[in-house]
């Protein structure tokens, strides 16, 4: 169960902190900048097994977790934080089962957390105007396992959404406020709508939106993640934090 | 699908934004701050309707979520907030078909939680030294139907645990340091350590511990969460806000 | 020095953490839910000293500082707080001798506070809408002795303004974009903005006039306090704390 | 008044955000990396003027402030931030006659602050065990106007302080507990202990020696400065901030 297999991808941690998605196959050399580890060798070796750098830097290797593979995901656009999907996840009641829409798909960080999180039974309907963006998701779904739970599709879901009696809408969009009327109609009734943007405007339009086309409960907030240094003696908070990620935004769909 | 039903517990949101969650019977009058309501009327009609009460207070009914239901149990221990629950899950890469161990079980909300995101096939095993607190956590998870996903267990951690090659440990105890050994055992390699205390003591300890036996990526985050209150013209962060639920720390099994 | 004499106002701190601000006058007895004291026993007494209420609460008798004094003015307006006050003193960097412009007066916190840090050779010209304000503001800066480096001008600042050459401007007003123009002219180049709002769009507004007008440097910030709760063993942050108070915006006048 | 004056110094502000200090004299050009400015041609020109560099950016020239000069001191210590040193101030109740005791000096800009608020009739007692951060001192003071206020002592205030009667103490020290018993003797009744640390187990030894030795009103607090990016249709909070500087332990002298 636990042993490192031909053809996985294992997380590597050296003791400095320094994080390597690494692909293991015979008689593969791993270079980095503690030199370089041949990891060919893990075959047949225990997930969370120390090993050594040829400099002698210690490192452990694990089997990744979601956040770890998409931590490495590349970034086209903006990124979505473990916080703040930890916190829209919850907002959404969303699990096992669940139909969900969301747009934009972007890099796929968010789409394959919802199909984790509403496999075997759910689906995710994801919205992207750009082609690419898509073509990108899919392989980084593929890549998860993920591919089978979500269903990728080129379009601008403020101009028109297919689906309907949906459990959940996630909005990761510049103009979110547009996509109001037709997450309304994508909704079951009390379903849940939740959009995620940088800036004050972009959350007054959509929050203003959302009042008008009879959504309920609506709110806002925003998540502060700090970083605590913890040492006997010497612990603190680390000095430099993220200041700002996105407001979330969450509302109820009511019957109007 | 979206019908209420007889029996049915409804979440009822006013408009100046109190939340109640109401049994609903035919013939019962629920009496609130707004006046009242005759719930038994709601049979048949469906989620998301808006109604008013005898005194006019404009009100809308919904299906409530986990985190609905979960916001209502009695809170015989210190409470664990959302933004808490949705970033440790997310951390701990627990889903369908995970097998964790809790403690202590307290007011059962991570444990709900936790039993709703590995069901199906997963399973939680929760441990708490007070008889009382599993069984308030007995009926609260018979009524959110997540029973069957839990293992209720009286016991303390720090002396025993009897699972072993788990995905996760989740810890909410006044001296999880104590834990850190029975932990590392019960977890199978690479597995996740969560943790959650007040106090920076508390962190300092079990850090410290986690150190000295192996675990590795350890790290020790505070989230702080800010409700903005949108409204355009007079946008602005609330007024008030919690300034400190928990310090989670979280790590991973290395084997040594 | 250090003695209590008739007449005095002292500051009398409970074990409990409770803050009365108490005038002394022989045979006076001051009640509060403590009990009561026989605060003209205090007269000839020195500043530090303990005494017990008559139910034998312990209290602590203390000479006021400034902000002790003002934090008891009656708040017929928004309160500033020390941290933003303390933030916008140094940024102005405004000392003994300065010469400055504010609006509104209001409560007079915030004039009192300026007309402390640039006596005795500087003087604060504080203008307000509201004569009643300016009435209240009178007998506070009276009180504390400040009142002679104060002129308290009854007028719109964004209407007019009569001084010129001044160091600094401090505006603490609902539309203080409108004040942009006539902070320029009162102010000697080089000379610094400083403004105070709670909401969003007040920031907007002010920052876009503020650009569009010649001033530089402009930056805008937001201070969050957080008190700690420190006891050997049980350290952690307070569970509630303000999440705002106000935005700063500050800036400096170019010649354009 | 306003006139930029041979062998002055001036603050310089490029458009894109950088701050340079300069001293101005007769025939010198400046180099930055935004090409060079003939800073000799400023000397009769009006401070706020703006200049243009030979490759055409736009700068404006302005008198420093207090902050402005000793952002650039050279930071042979921890530096203490505006905002900290604010609110210690406004907490602190000194102003222009103050006599106060600082420990330590290091860069002296703690030192300069103090100095600047409580001239021209208070005084600084200034401790540092590093003669060579007193000499550095020495000259910030001296090139900022502010040496006649300071007495700059070379001592380890936990051993001894020579003077009694002070209005406030301020601490920077690695070991502020340490000091408090002659903080004590130093202050006169009711005056004012203030102390800067950057851990968690700095605060806790320093606040519980401050309640054994009888100290009264303490409070551990932190301050967390955001800054806002301020652009209509793109407001939001700055992606990157501090997330910490230091905590502020104050408290006021008892007689016990």
């Amino acid at each position: 169960m636990a042993t490192i297999e031909e053809g996985a991808t294992v997380l590597i941690l050296t003791e400095g902190g320094k994080r390597y998605l690494v692909g293991v196959r015979s008689g593969k050399r791993f270079h980095c900048s503690e030199g370089y580890v041949d990891v060919g060798d893990l075959v047949g070796r225990e997930y969370g097994c120390i090993i050594q750098s040829n400099t002698g830097v210690r490192m452990s290797v694990h089997k990744p977790l979601l956040m770890d593979l998409l931590s490495k995901v590349r970034r086209v656009t903006q990124i979505v934080y473990p916080k703040d999907i930890g916190y829209m996840l919850i907002q959404s009641g969303i699990g096992p089962g669940s139909r969900v829409l969301e747009a934009g798909t972007g890099t796929g960080v968010l789409t394959a957390t919802l199909a984790y999180y509403v496999k075997p039974t759910g689906r995710v309907y994801s919205y992207d105007v750009n082609q690419e963006y898509l073509e990108a998701a899919h392989y980084t779904l593929e890549r998860l396992g993920l591919r089978e739970y979500v269903e990728l599709k080129n379009g601008d879901v403020s101009k028109y959404v297919e689906e309907t009696g949906l459990d959940a809408v996630f909005l990761d969009v510049p103009e979110p406020w547009k996509a109001v009327e037709n997450a309304w109609k994508a909704l079951k009734p009390s379903g849940r709508f939740l959009s995620l943007s940088p800036t004050i405007e972009q959350i007054v339009e959509t929050v203003e939106t959302l009042r008008a086309r009879g959504f309920d409960d609506i709110s806002c907030v925003e998540l502060l993640m700090r970083n605590m240094r913890v040492k006997r003696g010497m612990t603190r908070p680390e000095f430099l934090m993220h200041g700002h990620t996105a407001y979330i935004v969450s509302a109820r769909k009511t019957l109007t």
